[in-house]
């Protein structure tokens, strides 16, 4: 990769300007996009979907297998600097770590596996034949960038988000107590999903908490994705499941489909939320 | 901590010994025992807890919360270097990283996050109120540090692990084709289980490939634990289950309930499992 050039950004859509990366093959530049965020804070999917961006710029790999990271601080938007240290090469896998800071201390640190997923070809196990069933896309709630609240989802003006009403009962006042969420994902441009795409669906919808009653920003501690099969172009869907709420802290899986059924990430995370006081 | 001395090694037990670490500030030794290995491979719950004592030895929180390792190839028995690099010092959360070598490059990374764990108190919500049900410990299979093929397991002589024969079958020349196993897990020397204890048990029963009739060791790419509760004394319950193989991968859950039957830890991996040659 030349010095000053974008690392494999290929297409023009919003997504890939948001996570272009200069530089290399070390010390990369980008800018955290004000389009990414919620409220102030950039969405933690996209800062996972940044950072690999700038690991495979140097792993002789080309797509990222397990990506696990862990927040430290939220960025700013604005230009920040990732630091990719090679780990390991392999043949069949390569690992690299990535540090995102704003001239300052870490505010994200990553570790990226990467290898060469499969265009195609059955399973050679599978649980489940296909996502649980959602509703079609046109049934859904589409996630609205103006919140009531005053919050602004810039996010939601790139990304296409339609929330399965069954788990959408938090935004009408009627959570449903399960930590569960269920919708579809895609992009208002039309990008088509690709394994970074993947890594931005599986932190898009939001978090399961909301169902719980609580309706705030759940700080992601870590978080870490599986990258399962390059995904066929159109709607993913997306399946929040979680186990347990305490002390503060919940657990957060992620399911992702594609739109020929194919289960092509997983995704878990812990984040924290707080009851609400009594008012 | 002081210098030369063992970082938060308070009892004597085996698992003690085996991940005691010596000297920091950022800079520890360990030795690789011999004893906690599957052929001459070491376990990879034991890899992490070996790297998460070192990290607690550095920041200033008594527990791990969520610690994810990418393996990048497997420690010799022998002596080891851990260096461990402060990330964020916080007062709910504090990261530092883990690089583990033997006097060359890198060969596992672990990124762990701490806090303090809470004694007890009801969840605020839970999915299950206990495991799936196990069979008693006496009706399950005790794992056996000889097997009958010649790899010596080394580990089983201080991990004391008992399958659940429904998930045993693979033993017997009968896998059920299911991405599952499970069993009970404790110390052979009646050590209780504790957050690092919980890192070992996460990863302490056979792959849950075997169940799809791949017997041979099933390389780890990339390993998170989140540690939920302090646990009860008593033995640890564990159940694997995995989604998806396909591509050389699988991916595996392992969730960790403690005698009381609360979910104590929650486990992810993504392995390598290659599907064998007809003969």
């Amino acid at each position: 990769m030349a010095d000053g050039q974008p690392a494999r950004t290929t297409q023009r859509h919003a997504f890939d300007l948001a996570t272009a990366v200069r530089g290399g093959p070390r010390s990369w530049t980008a800018q955290v996009d004000p389009g990414w965020t919620i409220g102030d804070r950039p969405n933690g999917g996209y800062l996972l979907a940044l950072a690999t961006r700038a690991a495979l710029g140097v792993v002789e790999q080309p797509h990222p297998l397990a990506v696990s990271a862990h927040f430290l601080a939220p960025p700013a938007t604005g230009p920040a600097e990732l630091e990719v240290t090679p780990l390991r090469a392999g043949r069949s896998v390569s690992t690299a770590r990535v540090t995102l800071a704003q001239d300052g201390p870490p505010l994200l640190e990553a570790l990226v596996s990467a290898g060469r997923l499969q265009p195609d070809g059955p399973p050679d196990w599978q649980r489940a034949a296909g996502p649980p069933p959602l509703p079609p896309v046109e049934e859904c709630l589409p996630g609205q960038p103006d919140q009531p609240g005053g919050t602004r989802i810039n996010i939601l003006d790139h990304l296409d988000v339609r929330l399965d009403p069954a788990t959408a009962g938090s935004f009408l006042g009627r959570p449903s107590g399960r930590l569960e969420m269920r919708g579809w994902v895609g992009f208002h441009d039309g990008r088509a999903p690709d394994p970074l795409a993947l890594l931005q669906a599986a932190d898009a919808l939001p978090p399961a908490s909301f169902e719980l009653g609580v309706l705030a920003w759940a700080p992601t501690v870590a978080l870490t994705v599986y990258l399962r099969a390059l995904p066929a172009p159109g709607w993913l869907a997306c399946v929040l499941n979680g186990q347990l709420w305490r002390d503060g802290w919940f657990d957060e899986d992620a399911a992702v489909w594609d739109a020929r059924g194919r289960l092509v990430a997983q995704a878990r995370q812990l984040a924290g939320a707080r009851r609400p006081r009594p008012a």
